[in-house]
């Protein structure tokens, strides 16, 4: 059999993107045991650095093994009986995903949707709030699907006037665009490693506010094949999961150690250096380094004639949609910058679907040279394939945004 | 931040063991996007490389992103719908939990039970499929908790002949032992890494029939973000998951490509390597590697004064039970071997719990010099608890077993 043999792409879609070098290094960790004290002791060192990636003191702090939408699963399936209410503000795909992971959970889902490339004002979901009064509230920070960051800031205040579990998804949004949990009033939050930290998918972080534990704990329930007279089960409906059941999670990642799973420990290694990568380099750095290069992907796109997609206002930083022009075959475009220049650029679902490119700039990739070589190739595949547009313009106007002159 | 620093554990307990080098280093891979044709390509060849692995010509063998359980739930939670009978024999905890999965997603459950360290004959489970004619028969080939290998070549005759679907999950024993799922007639097996394939946890192989596809393909269901004419939903009652719905993991797996998750791309490098280590030194060399150092280990301890736990007749390969000395405290053995010699062995679940010690054999450590040291060590750290028992021989005879010389 052949080796393991990439072509070395510059990924910048809307992610997976190219993971930071240390962190795919320490993928490749040799194991301790499950048990043994050193992996237990690096379990609690990444619920300590997630605390802080979240911003939270929130002790249920922990990994769920699977990629992102593991984590949202987990945190719905858990906390959802057959019956509760959920209301979901859909401004994109990941909307309707949160909708239906809710459904299959036996919820009752109530969504709001707005036009894709918009997002909700308070009132609007206050509004929906005090009509519905669900359960839970359910609500993506960044939809990658269009490019828009939902404000959470006011959201948390509200549900706790209204008495809901208030929970986020922000896996394309986290480490690139501000997120504080605590101050903000969330119950639950879910995210995933291969957008702005830099990692790949598969393993998704989540952090569980003591309200939202209190809930789920009247559902625990411990493995017939491990219950014994100190390990019993609470009398709560059962979560219809075992693999999601977040209460038997916590067992497994708490002092308790009861066994659940076996934890994935080269995505353990692997979620800890995103989290120090992030912390060393210190989060407003990341967010700044993040700001920069998306304004600067920006100004790129605009000085090239081309139009960005949806209300810049609350565009996420780490994520540009890029209105096709007619003149042009948004596919081909792709397929030469992929094939003959090593670089991704993102495509889009559901009503965008052939109508915008995604153009992201996350994590490693949100760089002063990826940046420069994307908005050149681009600018370059789009000539040759005869439209007219300024040259040279896109690339500095992007670098007169990392010299800080405002063009 | 201090970098990652492990101890050089040598892994004998009943799994997680020490990855092989050549995986380890598969995930230092730097990635490609989710639709690159080089990752789809790479997807394709990992499904070519686990039919060989599974023994079978299933087109629908693919990963489930996440430790060896989310298997087991994907398997079960997309067959079963709310009342499906499954019928699941209890050799250990495994079993329990394969029949509280199937309990969870809305199964009637019905469980047969034998003592922990002994196994079925085929006429016991058929005469159970006969009373309660169940839609599926679930059932572990290893149980680690009691390292018990159900012999499975007689059953799918029986559940073709009773028309039940016939699962096993395969996790522990899997590349140490004998599988072969078309022969025996398997309609859906679920595998995780971390046993004698030689990788982490973190993703788990499986394989379905044209039979189990058929099933769960009238379950089908689409996203509302990404449906759209060519994709629709079809009209059978939806899968309780959105995570382990495997019609959509096969669309997103299948020449459709439909977006689901974001595959774990560096979990699939690992789970290519392991597949790749075993096909390279192939099927017949890796399970007479397995067998062997299981057959010195369990020689080793036999020489050694302890007794083996369970009917040897059928042991797993990779795993042997020792009942712990009444004189020696198992606990204090164990935390000798692992902080004095970084050699762990494992500890026992539910009504084993401090009855025995587990010793593993498998992948990487399946290896003479492993099982040299393991077995010198134990008998020196039993040696000097004061324990009573014959110096030198339990290393003899494991180099017998390996000198090809019967003890």
């Amino acid at each position: 059999m052949k080796p393991l043999s990439l072509p070395p792409r510059l990924l910048m879609g809307p992610g997976p993107i190219n993971c930071y070098p240390r962190v795919l290094q320490a993928m490749s960790t040799q194991l301790v045991g499950q048990y043994d004290p050193v992996m237990t002791g690096y379990m609690n060192e990444v619920m300590a650095l997630y605390r802080q990636v979240f911003n939270t003191n929130n002790k249920q702090t922990l990994l769920v093994d699977g990629t992102s939408r593991a984590g949202i699963e987990a945190v719905l399936v858990s906390c959802i009986e057959p019956g509760d209410k959920v209301l979901v503000p859909v401004f994109g795909r990941f909307g309707h995903l949160l909708a239906e992971i809710a459904e299959r959970a036996g919820a009752e889902v109530h969504t709001i949707e707005t036009a894709w490339g918009e997002v909700f004002a308070p009132e609007q979901i206050e509004a929906a709030i005090r009509e519905i009064r669900p359960k839970v509230l359910a609500v993506v920070q960044g939809d990658t699907s269009t490019t828009m960051l939902q404000p959470l800031e006011h959201l948390g205040e509200i549900c706790q006037r209204y008495d809901v579990l208030f929970y986020s998804d922000a896996t394309a949004s986290i480490g690139g665009n501000p997120f504080e949990t605590d101050k903000w009033g969330l119950d639950a939050v879910s995210v995933g490693l291969q957008k702005c930290l830099g990692g790949p998918s598969g393993s998704a972080p989540v952090t569980l506010s003591e309200k939202y534990v209190e809930c789920v704990r009247k559902r625990h329930h411990v493995e017939a094949g491990i219950r014994d007279a100190h390990h019993q089960s609470a009398s709560g409906s059962r979560i219809r999961s075992n693999y999601f059941d977040l209460p038997m999670i916590m067992d497994y990642w708490g002092e308790e150690r009861l066994n659940h799973h076996t934890e994935a420990a080269s995505m353990l290694f692997c979620a800890r250096e995103c989290a120090v990568n992030l912390l060393d380099e210190g989060q407003e750095a990341v967010l700044s380094r993040h700001k920069t290069a998306g304004d600067a992907m920006l100004a790129g796109i605009q000085a090239m004639s081309l139009q960005p997609f949806g209300d810049l206002s609350n565009k996420m930083t780490n994520v540009v949609g890029v209105n096709i022009p007619d003149e042009v075959d948004g596919e081909a475009i792709r397929s030469t910058l992929l094939n003959t220049f090593n670089i991704e650029i993102g495509t889009s679902f559901g009503p965008l679907k052939g109508k915008i490119w995604r153009i992201g700039t996350m994590g490693y990739n949100a760089r002063e040279d990826a940046v420069y070589h994307t908005l050149q190739s681009l600018e370059t595949v789009l000539r040759r394939s005869g439209m007219s547009l300024p040259l040279g313009e896109a690339v500095d106007a992007a670098m007169a945004v990392y010299a800080g002159r405002a063009e």
